[in-house]
């Protein structure tokens, strides 16, 4: 039994890194294109049903943070129950806010250390929260706000 | 000197009102539209700088509350301080935690009756918050909900 549990368990996390991987390569895509690597995929049932990044600079729009990116291109539901939510960064508040208000049921997150944000938020309104310390998402996070520390400081209201 | 900061408090009542107002146009604007009825405006320096309203029927939208939409539409800037957003309804957590983000420093909430919201949750997070009890914007969402069940349920995501 508890065999079984751990090979489940080792399972879902080497499934995480897999949809983590996917998540990246969205960070990835927006930071070639000139904007602010923070990428997001959604999964129901183990399908990814959205994938989006930060559009800050590409559609000079102030709230598409790579979460609000995704959820939008997930379009219109009523329940969001069973989803679960891979952001290659821990997400702000307003990203946490969304999450926790839509009823997403599980978030995975790359990194924490380049920005803390608000998991705690999340796991005190009962949202399940995975954090993977991912090496990609957090050498690229870094190599960003080195770069750039103008843009960052915009996309985060000066909150680091 | 009590007797000026009465005045100056009678003052800002009346301006509040005029500017709930402009945030009701917009709501009244997206129900003739088909859409959900909540509009905002946000003031610098008593000068409107964006209005906005709701636009998850007329975009497809799901996260296009009538604060977001008013946001996005004010376009980027670095900083939020000095800002005070006009919301016909209370906000709900994703719109509370875009204020809280952002650091605008003012709420002004038309009506809290239809929907509580996050009032609460700004007032924590140190924005200065205003409730007018307004009774056209509490009218008009109150004959939005009652004709459109299915929608509001969906924009509220079940959390009423």
């Amino acid at each position: 039994m508890e065999q079984n549990a751990q090979t489940c368990s080792r399972t879902l996390a080497a499934t995480d890194r897999q949809y983590m991987h996917l998540a990246y390569e969205q960070a990835l895509k927006s930071y070639r294109e000139g904007g602010i690597p923070v990428g997001a995929i959604m999964v129901e049932e183990d399908r990814v049903i959205a994938a989006g990044h930060n559009r800050r600079v590409q559609d000079n729009d102030p709230l598409a943070h790579g979460e609000i990116d995704c959820i939008r291109k997930c379009g219109r539901r009523t329940r969001y129950g069973g989803v679960t939510l891979y952001t290659t960064l821990s997400p702000c508040m307003m990203c946490a806010g969304t999450i926790v208000q839509l009823g997403v049921s599980r978030v995975v997150v790359g990194e924490n250390r380049n920005y803390k944000g608000y998991m705690q938020l999340l796991i005190d309104c009962g949202v399940g929260v995975e954090l993977l310390d991912d090496e990609a998402c957090r050498e690229l996070m870094s190599e960003f706000i080195d770069r750039n520390p103008g843009l960052w400081d915009e996309d985060v209201s000066g909150k680091v």
